[in-house]
């Protein structure tokens, strides 16, 4: 016990130190630096418990501290008291979601959480059902796991090759896990076909009607469509009433991917671009995403059946004592679940759920894309550009140093600008001063993403960013 | 911080309480009754931080005290101090293992764990590669995309169609885990053939070579054996060697589901059930099992190859500035990872590690296939009939009671003692004094399995659990 208050006092002195915009966000270290500065190997012999707080130390010290204001790299940032707390009673609980048996309370708590969802989405009554996985990818994988189930039962037990070949659709801007799943579900790769889309990134309904048919006129049989509610790269939503209709004439499956977006269903405000939700058939929610829910939380919304069920009798016994239907284990792929659903629902009671999005984001839209640069210092508007102009969830922008600004030649532009985000990257690490990421589009070249889910950032951690892309790229 | 402090003291509470034979292992209430007793309920109105205190209270109430030392119920049991605080550790840390970038600390420390773990398995300079899964069942999904992808690498892209019917082999005692995933991965469940084990539980290899031409004969191509190590119910442990000979025959991927016995590679007086275990081609070993660390924690060890790569550029750029190797993302089904393997490595320097399985077990089947009675109290041998006469890392038994002991009609007695064991379960879960499991197994009609995994158990709460069972089914 006064080991694990020495432990706790560790960690509260860390999330201290974390929220502080004096401490560095990273204390970089190359891979083979970082192996060699602490001897991480597992010994032979036994540490004391002094040596395991050392250990527990020299970890924080090289850890990233994601609840720092100024560490936007991911989707998943921030830190949550509440969301802490109850991960760390979720560890000491320490059990297993399979049965009520081992997990009463939990397993409650799942399937009220879990129905307010399904209300929210505006299933009537909340009916339906659902889970809650390891993360999004694995609840698309469940999305289109139950599409094909629905459709083709038997490919249950007579696998992939008593049913005709299956194809897939989703937006050139989706995640990457909709092809990543077809791949393990031994649907393929090539059966997963992307559809356009526009400037904005949203999915272009005309080339999905144009691509199902061209499809079904080669006699393969579209199962399942995966829409977008908030892109990875772009933040944006795909237009979810124009794809349910399409989806409702030629009866395949809609699954709406909301692992970033899907919070946004809590904002009276930005709601309506999930407008059409309801008609899905399954939806992915990720609360540690834009609800700052500690990682991982993951739902997947929509119509188990018995998709996955195998009756193991060794834990899912018929003749218990009690109400068998809250023996949810049989309907996940996995047979242990850890506890994903407490940090939710007690962040939930206690109302520290507010998606962010909002108006940090349209702070950070609006200097990087002003005309009349507002910005504070030295930074100016026309060192800036943005990428699309209708506002999202994300920022997209380039930064562009004084030396690349004037290049007549487009293509050499291209060649340098797609230089600069990695090396203002790698520099930004190495100072340890703040982190966002970066990545190519389709013809765009390296371009940073800029998204605050960090509950802790204010405007000055935006402006902050703003200058220290510019402080560390104008040489180049 | 005052609000993390007091949610502290209350875990450490319960902590107390969990170790203490005085308390219930289970508060036990029925579903509907539970669901009442408290206001689980998501309000619309926020509850203050005293309200969530009492929130996380009821929760612990009614929660199952995994950690008592009566608590037999699952193969996975206990709560280590160590492995609690890593664990509280990682969520303060709160990120995720897809790349080195966002975990540098955790994605060396899986680097050096999951090479420590081949080398164990006798992987020569642990060569090969790994990753840690969200339980069991996930890793054992694992083995069979890799064993699939070895033989038909087309099949990420060209899916299930453009291969030949393949057919998967395993004992008829092994995890379900095995045709979920085969299910899943368009494989079908009737692909998975059930060989025959012996009476004490293990895999016939005779049997598997006949099934193997057999499928082949009807132009079938065998891809996948799995072996079980450690068997659910009976704690068997297939004979590696053999079923490595015959796997190297017919050219065979050869997996090991070690995911409870894998950890008995730790115990230099067990690890010869395992022997031939340095042959596989790939091993699932869950630690959070035998070696008591907490949920989840599994590990799947074998040559990843680009099995599962999308290459997502948004998050594994190419032209970040460190050793890409240490993005070890792209290698799981998952995106987000959460970090599992801080508790390991922390529990392992700390070398709190101690598979038990050995004596205690020992002690249980002895106890209960003694015939001079040595029991305390009231408890005698002839009341309990063991399934099997061979020790393994499970006790597997039937009660008799008396009104059961001496019926002649052998199917009558049969149907009666089926009903025994869940009789003493609910009566146990009511009284909430421990907690065993129970299932059939074949021919076999209910019996219950004793496992012992819980480093908090003693020889007189064995005793304990023998004398409860007696007590709360001597009338039936």
């Amino acid at each position: 016990m006064t080991f694990l208050q020495e432990v706790v006092d560790i960690l509260l002195a860390y999330i201290v130190e974390s929220f502080d915009r004096e401490t560095k966000v990273i204390d970089f270290h190359y891979p083979n630096e970082l192996l060699q500065m602490n001897n991480w190997e597992l010994q032979d012999e036994p540490a004391t418990l002094d040596d395991i707080l050392i250990s527990c130390r020299a970890t924080l010290k090289y850890a990233i501290k994601t609840a720092h204001p100024r560490y936007f790299n991911q989707l998943s940032t921030g830190l949550d008291m509440v969301g802490l707390a109850a991960d760390w009673l979720t560890s000491t609980a320490n059990t297993n979601m399979f049965t009520y048996e081992v997990a009463p309370v939990f397993v409650l708590l799942e399937y009220v959480t879990l129905k307010k969802m399904r209300e929210i989405i505006g299933w009537s009554d909340g009916r339906g059902d659902g889970i809650f996985s390891p993360g999004g990818a694995i609840s698309n994988m469940y999305a289109m796991l139950l599409a094909r189930f629905k459709m083709f039962p038997e490919v249950k037990e007579k696998g992939m090759s008593s049913v005709p070949r299956l194809v897939a659709f989703t937006s050139e801007h989706s995640h990457f896990s909709i092809k990543k799943g077809a791949a393990a579900l031994g649907i393929g790769t090539e059966s997963v076909i992307c559809i356009k889309a526009d400037e904005s990134g949203k999915l272009i309904p005309a080339d999905l009607e144009r691509r199902i048919l061209e499809a079904k006129q080669k006699g393969f049989v579209p199962f399942f469509v995966s829409a977008t509610a908030g892109t990875t790269v772009y933040g944006a939503f795909d237009p979810l009433i124009a794809i349910s209709d399409i989806c409702r004439k030629y009866n395949i499956w809609m699954h709406v991917d909301g692992a970033w977006g899907g919070s946004l269903l809590m904002s009276r405000r930005h709601r309506w671009k999930l407008d059409g939700v309801e008609r899905a058939n399954s939806v992915t929610w990720n609360p540690h995403k834009m609800m700052s829910v500690p990682l991982q939380c993951s739902a997947l919304l929509g119509l188990m059946q018995n998709c996955n069920q195998m009756h193991a009798c060794y834990l899912f016994q018929q003749d218990k004592h009690y109400d068998l239907s809250y023996d949810t284990g049989d309907k996940a792929l996995q047979c242990g679940r850890h506890v994903d659903i407490f940090k939710l629902w007690l962040m939930w009671r206690a109302k520290v759920i507010h998606p962010l999005a909002n108006i940090y984001t349209f702070y950070c839209f609006n200097q990087i894309n002003s005309d009349d640069s507002h910005f504070v210092s030295n930074c100016s508007a026309e060192n800036f550009q943005i990428l699309r102009t209708e506002f999202h969830t994300n920022v997209c922008f380039w930064y562009l140093p004084p030396g690349i600004r004037y290049m007549e030649d487009k293509e050499e532009k291209k060649k340098h600008l797609h230089k600069v985000a990695p090396v203002i990257k790698a520099r930004m690490m190495e100072y340890g001063t703040t982190m966002v990421s970066y990545q190519p589009q389709g013809d765009k070249v390296n371009f940073f993403r800029m998204v605050i889910s960090n509950p802790a950032a204010t405007f000055e951690d935006i402006d902050f960013l703003i200058e220290e892309i510019e402080r560390l790229g104008q040489d180049l």
